[in-house]
């Protein structure tokens, strides 16, 4: 195992930069099936059993109301849905849809193909080196906005941390202000009643300057609808998929179906059981207003059934993740999925976890990959040394994306001819007309040798990613704001919240 | 994002065992292209073409004169070598073939579509969290040797430290006995000339029991060939691949291209190098014994332009293996590819490059993936924490070559209907069926959550790992030896001490 001379190239002809595209990412990835075509189609007939047999919970009477009319049975609170609802909502369920941004640049065509990330969501606790793990705070919230926003690889803001020392009637105002004032993604809106999304879809529709007929027409933000599985979709998730719906807004659809916990114990069970709901929910947004845009999801993942702990980033979540992009082809809709670790601390188990889970979902299709950066925990906390210690990979994820050419040129018969036996490449010419931009260069990895790297600081992979975060949050990069528009966000909020605001449904 | 009640099944009706087969794998996952066909039929011709125009320097006389009598033009120590010996090379190179260990249940078969993983190899180093990074030593080597032999997942014994308290002349004695004594997995021989590798085969020969003839009827042992890049075959190698082609024993060649330091710094570059030191080598097995067993192999990765420094585990790595992979269909053999990483401890970028490079073997359709676990600093280090950590991914990735089932009970109607909406499994009879088979448990993974996971002492996956190498090496398990064989070796070995040893030819 010998290795070359290391030489630095003797000159420096330009200052040329490597420029890959990580925001227009197709999926390069083959897709894997983890079960035969003739097996999926019998878990989709069997999804579509437990809907029409079994039923499904409805907690919100209005939502019952619209099954009911479209010609679910409806008793009690269990709706029966049969097949031909569900067939005719898969075919008004647009397959390729825009999601607008706060610049063209951001801008998302949600569609089978395209490939987004989105860092870890929903976490009660943040965890950093210098400050340890706390409670989530309205700063907490802010910074990860800042940081989702100066990776072009995270392609969607979603809520990475819950902001709990804001008031939850108040709360709605503080993280729309923070998603479109320090960052111009795709914002998230969470379905916590209509009261909160409406004001929401305001205050978005406002600081786009749209009226509320180019709001409608193309989707501006996005909100995520767990099921409470099994079978029962409660008041605000049912209220979400309906006001989403109505306003043109895109729903993503996430039964969290952990294998021996809410969902059988088998693959193929919980994958029977979150189809089905996902199936309920979509049937959902397009009996409202046919052809809103709607994602399909999918979280199942297995526990430890000693402790009845949850895990992600094993064998069994990339089955599942397989079996769900099966299933999301067979529907032919842009779907989510989840990496995800149970780790309590950024070591080799919660990157080898969250890494393992990420190719489950590349593998299998994945249009949204979601907690893709930063979650610990199994989600109860987000990292802010893993979001950069696992943006690295997904950067090479979408350095994968990128054609690779092997033209003559590349194939460099004329610089394998200009370097001797036993010699090297370090000062050919064509190593000299490439070497700047050549390769992908790390974000947070090391590659010096030990005894650089000792002399260094002997600084490990979480050491050198608190500095990163650490100087993005020193930067503090802003998006280009119209302060007119900003003004009025402000005066929109400061007048809400002297009415009191609007409380959270449940 | 909700999570189920988390409840330890009622009862624990017997005592089922969860096993899954990890040494005859075969891999599942789809195969990836970087290059188009017709791109990589232009990497194959470019090669012929340099082993025809530009020719590859090989050291050893011998080797110069086999090449010579089967046509190819030698001018001085250069070797140009005419396609149509190349291509009756590739029809004589077997596509399968069998290599026996100690036990049939340890036996490979060497075909495309089989999955072998060995540790980090090669290393001068030796680490851990308890004795701190040191020159590798005999003891490391043994420790290793045993830790191999621990995992069903790992197929084939590597040097993974060089035992450098070992006398030169002696160390191939010793290399065997730890081989043959602590394992009864399929052992490795260095190529360092004819004396050590002849003795060697004696040793492996006598201590299976195996006539001459029985000895070359087979592969019982294996040996790797790296090219001294670019396009040098020195005096060790070319005699190793001669003796091992000349008693049916294995080589498995592998060229150590980096791009920008002993290859072009472009992937269809340094691929068109690396291929064709490969065929040259292959060829030499092949004129040396027609149907002697080799194995094609690359290593392409890249380096820092900055520093020189090597890299592994990056995208360039990746790619480089996509399109190793596609040239090894193309010549259709068996074939090695590797993972690996440049980290200077078992850190977030330690896992994430080695199971970054791993899954660039898996989807390249690697046979055999060297340096799966363990290996640091780019080779320089193995870890025995690390060695662990890394373990669990290959084993994650067993896992996945099992076939999952969905069948109806699988599907699980009957549990879906028996849990009320809103309800759990843990407790349904789908689920006690089950619980305690259906999910892989992890081997350094603690899913414990926070709180727990605090009271329990608050352990990394590296303090964890500490505590499993060390068990596995005091429980000190042996596999099934005859003591007149291990005798007889130990008077092998004492008699040639005696004589002097063998020194290493260079």
């Amino acid at each position: 195992m010998r290795r070359g001379g290391r030489r630095r190239p003797r000159t420096a002809a330009s200052d040329a930069v490597r420029k890959v595209d990580y925001h227009n990412l197709r999926n390069p990835f083959p897709q894997m099936k983890v079960f035969s075509d003739d097996r999926i189609a019998a878990i989709h007939d069997a999804s579509l059993t437990v809907l029409r047999d079994l039923g499904i919970k409805v907690l919100l009477p209005e939502a019952r109301e619209i099954f009911r009319k479209a010609g679910a049975r409806v008793v009690g609170e269990m709706v029966y849905i049969n097949r031909d609802l569900v067939d005719a909502s898969l075919l008004t369920a647009p397959r390729s849809f825009r999601c607008k941004a706060g610049t063209r640049a951001k801008d998302l065509n949600m569609e089978p193909g395209a490939l987004f990330f989105q860092p870890g969501a929903g976490a009660p606790h943040a965890t950093d080196l210098k400050r340890g793990r706390r409670p989530g705070t309205g700063q907490d919230f802010r910074e990860f906005v800042q940081i989702t926003q100066a990776f072009d690889v995270l392609h969607m803001i979603p809520p990475v941390v819950e902001p709990q020392d804001i008031p939850m009637n108040l709360r709605h105002y503080f993280m729309m202000d923070a998603q479109l004032t320090l960052a111009n993604k795709l914002p998230f809106v969470f379905s916590r009643g209509t009261p909160q999304v409406m004001e929401s879809f305001e205050m978005i529709r406002d600081f786009r300057g749209l009226s509320d007929v180019d709001f409608a027409a193309d989707s501006h933000c996005y909100t995520i609808i767990n099921t409470n599985s099994p079978r029962t979709l409660d008041v605000p998730m049912a209220q979400g998929l309906i006001d989403f719906a109505r306003h043109g807004q895109v729903s993503i659809v996430t039964p969290f179906t952990l294998m021996g916990a809410m969902a059988p114990i088998t693959v193929a069970g919980a994958l029977t059981l979150s189809h089905a709901e996902a199936l309920a929910s979509i049937a959902l947004t397009q009996l409202t207003n046919p052809g809103a845009p709607v994602c399909y999801g999918t979280f199942t993942s297995n526990v430890d059934m000693k402790s009845g702990a949850p895990a992600f980033g094993t064998p069994e979540h990339f089955k599942a993740s397989l079996a769900a992009g099966q299933l999301a082809r067979l529907v032919d809709l842009p779907w989510r999925c989840a990496a995800g670790s149970a780790a309590n601390v950024n070591d080799a188990q919660a990157a080898n976890e969250t890494q393992f889970g990420l190719w489950g979902c590349l593998m299998a299709g994945a249009t949204v990959v979601i907690h893709s950066a930063g979650w610990l925990e199994g989600g109860l906390t987000v990292s802010f040394e893993k979001m950069i210690t696992d943006l690295e990979v997904l950067q090479m994820v979408a350095e994968m994306c990128a054609e690779t050419s092997a033209d003559d040129a590349e194939i460099a018969l004329d610089a394998l001819a200009e370097v001797a036996p036993s010699g090297h490449f370090f000062g050919a010419t064509h190593t000299m007309e490439r070497y700047q931009t050549a390769f992908y260069e790390p974000l947070v990895g090391d590659w010096s040798n030990f005894g650089t790297w000792t002399e260094r600081g002997s600084q490990n992979a979480n050491d050198r990613a608190t500095a990163i975060w650490q100087r993005i949050l020193e930067e503090d990069q802003r998006p280009d704001l119209d302060t007119e528009r900003v003004g009025a966000l402000q005066d929109y909020i400061a007048l809400r919240t002297e009415a009191g605001g609007a409380n959270p449904e449940s």
